[in-house]
């Protein structure tokens, strides 16, 4: 049987990168799934149920926050985002590595709520570099990009208590540093129970 | 200022290949010492003092024990072997990485009285093949032999209460998980407050 996955927490900043970090991760490994959150917005054009965004109504999101299937959950421009639970347990059971890119609220939720997720904090090279990068997307107003900036300060503060913070100043780099995260936590003895009863069982059977 | 170093705990059942594992680490990464054990017995031919061992006096040794100043100490065939607390603090306060390379039962001394210590356990591919690479070495009896294997058993037993558990199936695949997980545990958030600080120090200088 394979060892459960692991279920990484990836948040940061808006403007950080993180995209393109799991980009970038895809070219050094293909043993990560990145989870699929459900809203109740409607779909963008191009985007498609299931591999973008689980569309909901309402109704069908609610009934999952009321189930207790709701990792973590929020409200944004009157819209409702949130990670579902069952689906995640499936995946991680099978053994799969599941990567839930979410914003620093939801992390902190998630934090919370689950015991064995591995947060990792990603930190832009410095904050004025990230309100740089947030006024060439050019989605932004400039009185926008002040409270996003804002933000990031008091977002940043709190990468202390995440697991571990990369900075995104090269994104290969950055993937790599994510990539060593995910071989490292494969290696913690709570993923190694089967080995190490594989190393006994052969003694056991030698011993015979 | 550099970020403090690491502290590693070793450890595994003798004959393991805990050595040859730290030779092959010295060919993937130079940032790291191994510690310097404190013994009451005699040198032998070729051990130099300050790099194979410190080698004390009983006196000298228990001096130190009762200054609290063994990280963990233990008595094998009649001599004294203990780790230093006082240089290990000096070097990791420079940066330097540390490994302890140490037997199980040292291993379980520092992990108790030191909260910062990372610990990894080697295992043999089986307690079989460890039983042959015992064999193969011919420095031991039968008796010691089987007698060494059945400690090996209870040791693997125990590998569960440490951190990571690497398998020494492979020399340079095992030397090189060791070397991602001191990259991993370098990004850990309590290595990173300085970035952290730095990230938010560049913001406030450009927002004045």
């Amino acid at each position: 049987m394979a060892s459960r996955g692991i279920l990484i927490v990836l948040s940061g900043p808006s403007g950080t990168g993180k995209d393109s970090i799991l980009k970038e991760l895809r070219n050094l490994r293909n043993d990560f799934e990145i989870s699929v959150s459900c809203t109740t917005r409607g779909p963008r054009s191009g985007e498609v149920n299931g591999k973008d965004y689980y569309f909901l109504t309402k109704s069908e999101f609610m009934d999952k926050v009321d189930s207790g299937d709701m990792l973590e959950w929020a409200t944004f421009c009157g819209n409702y985002y949130g990670t579902p639970k069952h689906e995640l347990e499936n995946r991680l059971n099978e053994g799969l590595n599941i990567i839930l890119e979410i914003e620093v609220k939801g992390a902190e939720q998630v934090m919370k709520n689950s015991s064995e997720a591995v947060s990792i904090f990603v930190l832009p090279p410095s904050v004025q570099i990230l309100k740089q990068r947030l006024k060439n997307r050019g989605l932004d107003s400039d009185e926008a990009i002040e409270m996003r900036t804002r933000e990031a300060e008091r977002e940043v503060a709190l990468a202390k208590n995440y697991d571990y913070v990369v900075v995104n100043d090269n994104l290969k780099e950055c993937a790599n540093d994510i990539s060593k995260i995910i071989d490292s936590e494969k290696l913690r003895a709570i993923h190694r129970k089967n080995i190490i009863k594989e190393v006994l069982n052969n003694e056991s059977v030698v011993s015979r």
